[in-house]
């Protein structure tokens, strides 16, 4: 973010207090890792800040709210962190749909109605620009705060490995290391344990992926029951994205998670090599990164794979 | 490395000329990383310089060596990167045995006889060794032998997902980044691309994982027969050290590779948790690191793993 977007996004938290962070529905590393590090950070400054999701934050990333408790205030000013679109506020927070006054984020297909935005679409993980704008504002990061910004950055860039990996990512996380980050038990918590019904599961998905477009392309399919059969949390479905675009010359890497709300409904995450995934995405009413993008599609297993398919015919 | 080390280094260095770089037999990323990033400084430096293996350099690494060809000259100094005893140097290089000026290296447990030796036990790569050397000596590094470096550094991480990776781990890894490394084409070649032949395979294997010490320990075995079956590539090996470790509760994480030249002998690769690596490894005649440590077993599957479960029950 340019130190003109900082100074002015800088200027918006002085003034304001009694907050509320609000963070988006599945929440991942990096809503997480922001909302907490700025929540903590502000509370630093003394001033009244909560952060808040649809539902409860999955007891993965406990280490960094196990001593959290809401304050009690007035509402005076909400902040969204990550969140692109209304959509994503999720059915608890969809009440906050006009009443954002701030919105901080990365995601450059951002549509997010606010008073103010600070978008950088640049940015690898709205974390990193939480980091930027506490630096910027000569503030203290806690060894708190370095694991909550630790944890957006690394799990925003899949821990250093992604495109989207800048020299700032990396200049941040040495940083936040040297401020007591504890980037070893984070990123075994987050990329490294896998519980055993994972594993399980794992081997039987890859063995029916399913390849097109002569292996440019690879698709597999979670289902409910499998995640039902073999025990595992839904949080741990994460880490599945990045297994069709990890077989040998595929470009456009596809993971369908059916949804436990609404089984006749697929989550698509999209990952790709050397192709624009959020113009698939976009393409199934959907959006994203370069690299990683996301949508729904409704129907079986079956339709919403050939879906996807179509989706990505174009950009091959 | 303090720069006390790097001046004596430096100074041989400066004064050396037509140099072999030796690197260690079953080369690694790092070893690959710091012998061409060394021997591609050095010749920028106007001196000869080649670099050796005991055998060809994986194809993996091709995108390091695709342009290289080897000075003719005759030597006059032998460096030594990234091998920690002469075991390592393999059948191909073990009449440099006795002929060592110069040893880098960063194992803790090197007994490399030389006549000089640079041996930084806390760092986490040879390969950050030699950046933080060119740095010293105000060497420019060029887009290839940042890529050398960001190569070593990056696999001897795990990118950047270890414990051993310091905050100048992250920094090097920016700096090399912003001279033109190409990570995001590393990061996929060196931890993302599977061959179909490696994932199935990956299954097979995964689905008899064995278990001891109540699940603190996790062992898999790699078969010659396997190899040959589903037909991948032995340099592939490398990424399946990390799966037993990564079961949720494993504090023990051993794989047992089947050696192609020798099927009563089994390469164990061990990883761990919260316990000294080295330690176990050096009870079946091995060594290593912290985490990371490895040995060789004789025997049939069954009683290699018995060998490492005795080994390992001292540490538990």
């Amino acid at each position: 973010m340019t130190d003109e977007m900082l100074k002015r996004l800088a200027t918006e938290l002085e003034k304001a207090d009694d907050i509320t962070v609000l963070t988006h529905a599945h929440p991942d590393g990096d809503t997480v890792g922001a909302g907490f590090g700025l929540v903590y950070y502000l509370r630093g400054m003394g001033k009244r800040a909560n952060v808040k999701n649809s539902e409860d934050f999955p007891q993965k990333f406990s280490y960094l709210f196990k001593d959290y408790a809401d304050m009690d205030f007035e509402e005076k000013c909400v902040i969204s962190a990550d969140i692109a679109d209304v959509t994503l506020l999720g059915d608890g927070l969809s009440g906050y749909a006009d009443r954002i006054d701030i919105c901080i984020d990365h995601h450059k297909s951002n549509r997010m109605p606010a008073k103010k935005s600070f978008v950088d679409g640049e940015c690898c993980a709205v974390s990193l620009i939480i980091y930027e704008l506490i630096r910027f504002m000569g503030g203290s990061i806690t060894p708190l705060i370095a694991d909550c910004l630790y944890t957006g950055i690394a799990t925003d860039t899949g821990c250093f490995m992604f495109e989207n990996t800048s020299p700032e990512a990396h200049r941040a996380a040495a940083d936040l290391i040297g401020f007591g980050a504890g980037a070893a038990f984070i990123n075994r918590e987050m990329f490294q344990v896998k519980s055993r019904g994972r594993i399980l599961a794992e081997q039987e998905i890859i063995g029916s992926m399913r390849f097109e477009f002569g292996g440019q392309m690879a698709i597999i399919t979670v289902t409910n029951s499998q995640i039902e059969r073999f025990g595992f949390e839904r949080s741990e479905l994460d880490g599945f994205a990045g297994i069709p675009v990890s077989v040998e010359g595929v470009r456009i890497g596809v993971t369908l998670k059916q949804q436990a709300e609404d089984p006749g409904v697929f989550k698509a995450s999209i990952r790709t090599v050397d192709t624009d995934a959020s113009a698939i995405a976009a393409r199934l009413g959907g959006g994203g990164h370069n690299r990683a993008a996301g949508c729904t599609v409704a129907g079986t297993a079956e339709e919403a794979a050939e879906k996807v398919i179509e989706a990505a015919r174009a950009s091959l």
